[in-house]
């Protein structure tokens, strides 16, 4: 059932909250004027019946002097900028207002999502008792925990950077390895990679990032390691997967940007190459690793069973019973 | 050398003021009345100079009218609210005036980290151009591109949530399976686990929400498997690693707060069970495979050559030589 899925492991951890921000994020229920629906929690018997709950959206009235927002389950509310219309000479009384209705009401997280061009919203939240939880380019999020006698323990935001390299391996025995026009120490030579964009899974990652560095097209082989590290850029914790490819092509097309020289490297000179750093022939160690033994460190795609969401599996990949490979192979 | 390594990994990218922001944050090099010398890619030979290069820091004089701020080699300029000495009345005029200076200066990303007692600056920043860039509680952190003819391609903040589930399995093939207390669906049974913490490793992570939830200490067995999934809580992707354990102790103390039921339930009953989650299922039978398999997708601490950071590398461990595995079992 889904409590086992990736939803129900948000909904619960040590947050009482929590719950309120992962369902809100999906649903589009109005804050009611009684939260005793809210703070009860939904007792469902079936996955049909879960599904229904769960899509299913109420708006509710409220006075015309308090923010309207959209509640949680938690008896959370969420206000968002963009659903709000309000001018800011009259911000703050609507706020102290809302303030009022929803400590009465027994809300808890009270979430402000104000955009750029609201931006004088701020100081006024910030004197009311809201602080900062995230932001990106457009919008800030600001928060306040109601209950006065209970620890709020809501989630912090993300705080890892998804990075990938690609080991591209040619039929020669060669690494596609490049040196980066603004590296830090010119000359050193690394594997082609980057940042996962939002939403862009880490095997795509890997072979955009080849592709957009060196014009190499590549396909899916195995990942190969993943390393993870903390304070980093932003003061974020990385994880770095490295993932082999396999070329598609052989002529390379530098990215003129980012790259200053590109090469197919023996793999018998990267592996004492003194400008290849030794993690990264670690990496290639561990893939040869793998491929004498037959092991792949696999992706499967899968779709979430109540939620229709999808997502990526990765694990080593099950031995197949000799005919199945022959049957593969023929 | 070092340009293979997670720094350079991230000082190239596709981001050319990323250096900035990645040096800035382990330098305290103070802007230079002349950026001529900070767009100079630093020509460093070895890892030796490299090392002196990135951890020496000057002061340098800037107009009392402007801010210090801190700058790094790309010419980006980070503010700092708390290294600031500035009342709400004259925030304006100095930010005006460093502007100025900051154009003549050409100088690229400017970053003002602003903390909450500071929120009138944010509207005054906003009217300047500055945008939202991430936040977390008690600060917010503002981003200018200066550059009129060029696209800025500043990274994006993480936006990845690192989850972990411990699949702990006792002597008697039971797994550990908990029912948590407002769980969407109740009754369910999931592993135990939750968030990753900044700073902290997945395995350190695993053992802690084990700990937590169940009162079990337990010990690492293998890394089992990741899921990957994105448009979960406030947006994100999030990454769910689960983690084989190996319990030290059996009587289990129930985490009040979160959990409503602790069981040991048989393997066999577990792979069949209606209210466990398919993946979950495939979590076991994933480990299962492995155990027969002698796999073990391992751990090992590492520490950077270079930047002498600590790090954690993950990989399917190496088969060992008979008489290794003999002399370690013996």
């Amino acid at each position: 059932m889904l409590a086992t899925g990736f939803l129900a492991r948000r909904t619960v951890l040590n947050q009482p909250a929590f719950n309120s921000w992962s369902t809100l994020l999906r649903t589009a229920r109005k804050r009611p004027t009684s939260t005793v629906a809210a703070r009860v929690p939904l007792k469902l018997q079936s996955q049909q019946q879960f599904t229904r709950a769960y899509s299913s959206s109420k708006t509710m009235d409220t006075p015309a002097d308090v923010f309207r927002g959209i509640t949680d389950r938690f008896a959370g509310v969420t206000v968002d900028g963009r659903e709000e219309n309000v001018d800011k000479s009259s911000f703050r009384d609507k706020l102290t207002k809302s303030l009022d209705f929803w400590t009465t009401n027994k809300n808890r997280a009270i979430w402000f999502r104000v955009y750029k061009e609201q931006a004088d919203w701020v100081p006024i939240l910030a004197e009311n008792g809201f602080d900062f939880h995230h932001a990106k380019t457009g919008v800030v999020v600001m928060y306040r925990w109601l209950p006065e006698h209970e620890s709020s323990n809501l989630p912090t935001y993300a705080h890892t950077l998804m990075g990938v390299g690609g080991l591209v391996i040619n039929e020669q025995d060669e690494v596609l390895v490049v040196s980066d026009r603004f590296a830090m120490i010119p000359n050193s030579w690394k594997l082609p990679g980057g940042y996962v964009e939002p939403r862009e899974n880490l095997i795509d990652a890997a072979i955009r990032e080849v592709a957009e560095e060196t014009g190499i097209r590549t396909e899916f082989r195995s990942v190969v390691s993943l390393r993870h590290a903390h304070g980093g850029t932003f003061g974020c914790s990385d994880m770095y997967v490295v993932i082999a490819l396999k070329p598609l092509n052989l002529d390379f097309t530098r990215c003129e940007r980012e790259i200053a020289r590109i090469q197919w490297m023996p793999i018998a000179e990267y592996l004492k190459h003194p400008q290849v750093h030794e993690t990264n022939r670690q990496f290639v160690c561990t893939f040869l690793d793998y491929q004498k033994r037959g092991l792949t460190l696999t992706c499967r795609d899968e779709v979430h069973q109540v939620l229709k969401k999808k997502y990526n599996l990765y694990y080593v990949d099950r031995e197949q019973p000799q005919e199945q490979q022959d049957k593969k192979n023929s």
